[in-house]
């Protein structure tokens, strides 16, 4: 959520020369974004993002990122097109970091969705699952199943309890039980897997777009919309689950995409995986980042409470009675 | 440098319905200001600046911030007008904080001026210290001469010498002979004060326009001058002074405005307040932020170089052959 690398008019004017865009008319750096640097750069003929990569992007993925979007954006999907210079090259160098121009989609972030929107979301990424069909790369999922038990041993457990008594062995409970249950078999492709409110953009109750594909890998759909629904279903704090949100994000999937009893019946089951995913990357950072620095740290227990009501939900009634 | 309070398409649009300006379509925080949070904010009509005020603005200084303003953009200079609501109010009340609409005005803000682009930004000075003539109200400046004695006071004397040995005393005995000669009789009248790059935006070679007027006060016109010099005419790091940038700007304030005598053979002295003023200031932040904070520390020996130049610098020199 910050700027790390300054671009300066000049340095912005020379990487437009490379592009048949226009000539730059403003050039704003935006706070957004997880850890790249974001320029919101607009010509005299359109306006773009400027995205630097630090150092969470590895750059040997990127080209994933490209050509899924590509791939997404040719399906119909309001995704944003990596921009080609003249020469027919995407990707940059700036400053010493890779950079891309990425086409710019209005609308606007929601932060308490309606029931509406929350179906527009489920509509809009089931269709992107559907879109995704030809889409043959394959990129395995840096945090997925596998990744928990890692990422945690690598979390001072001390410093769990200090957040919660009896964090730790619960995470490492979990760990376990989700190693020991974790599915095999589920439909299986290109996901998104962080679609927060931060990453889809509304004009009106329409989905205009959806962004940030940096996490973006091969894992099953049933576990994107179950991020999905972590991510959107809950109040901030993970105190208050919202059942008309999460009933309206599953049935408008539902309306293009329907699950399979086995990907239903595991529904809560990762649910719990998306849970543990956030709260450990979360419990790493707070852990990890120092107090004060740039980067604002997000309270893992959100997502342990999110945890603790898919441990007890009832995945009928998360479906609501229609399906 | 940052958003400090964040700002919610929902808190916009319940902000937005007071004006009739459109509905909203996007919301960017953008990564500029000094101690404010800005987003770039776009209606189906146009595009606005939302800015909220943190700690460093008073409130109470803001009406004259937007009068002044006002009275800019009627006499024709090229600033942001401040937006009215349905009632009438320019200023709101959003999240504890006080915010304004604000026209946005398109350009960029250039790192490397060219000569072309110095004389353009001293004409477009002198422009508005023309068209100031008429604004009756008075603000002392909270920065001026009288308070860098006392603010240099608040700085840790060891953590100056250990930047560079002597500073402290230098800075001492330069805020003595800058009280003892300060002058009193310029003329005098509401001034920018912190007329860098980053405020002025171009389109092409013309300034398309000039702002963040939070620094404005009642101060000597020559002064504002000598602060637009001193912050455009040197390398960023104050080592080097760009003669023809320097030459060119006092040259293209000169075609609208002619300095009296007096004003010229104060323009050094001038110059070596103006440095003064931002040495104090970014030495007082260098020495009392924390490292790692959210705002990045300048460097303060910077304008103690610009300071030394002052000191030994010909002032006919300064103006060119030409004058």
């Amino acid at each position: 959520m910050a700027v790390y690398t300054q671009v300066s008019a000049e340095a912005a004017e020379r990487l437009l020369a490379l592009y048949d865009v226009g000539r730059l008319v403003s050039l704003k750096g935006i706070a957004e974004g997880v850890e790249n640097s974001n320029y919101l750069l607009e010509t005299d003929r359109a306006r773009f993002i400027l995205t630097l990569y630090e150092s969470r992007v590895d750059p040997a993925d990127l080209p994933y990122f490209h050509n899924l979007l590509a791939h997404l954006h040719n399906a119909g999907c309001p995704v944003p097109r990596f921009i080609d210079d003249r020469q027919g090259n995407w990707l940059q160098d700036l400053l010493g970091k890779k950079a891309c121009l990425i086409e710019f989609l209005p609308g606007i972030s929601v932060s308490e969705p309606t029931p509406i929107q929350a179906a527009a979301v489920g509509k809009s990424m089931a269709q992107m699952h559907k879109a995704v069909a030809g889409f043959s790369e394959a990129k395995p999922n840096p945090l997925g199943q596998e990744s928990w038990k890692p990422l945690f041993e690598r979390c001072d457990r001390a410093a769990a309890e200090s957040l919660l008594p009896g964090l730790a062995d619960d995470i490492a409970r979990e760990c376990d039980w989700l190693e020991a249950n974790w599915p095999s078999e589920l439909p299986k492709h290109a996901v998104h897997t962080d679609l927060f409110p931060d990453n889809v953009l509304f004009r009106g109750d329409a989905v205009g777009g959806l962004i940030d594909f940096y996490f973006a890998c091969t894992d099953f759909r049933a576990f994107d919309l179950a991020v999905t629904h972590a991510a959107w279903s809950f109040s901030n704090d993970g105190k208050s689950y919202l059942a008309d949100i999460g009933r309206a994000l599953l049935q408008g999937y539902g309306e293009v995409i329907q699950l399979s009893d086995a990907e239903k019946q595991a529904f809560a089951l990762l649910a719990r995986g998306a849970s543990s995913r956030f709260l450990l990357t979360r419990l790493y950072d707070w852990i990890n980042t120092p107090a004060g620095a740039l980067v604002t740290r997000k309270d893992p227990l959100a997502f342990h409470r999110r945890l603790e009501f898919y441990r007890s939900a009832d995945v009928v009634a998360l479906f609501g009675v229609e399906q």
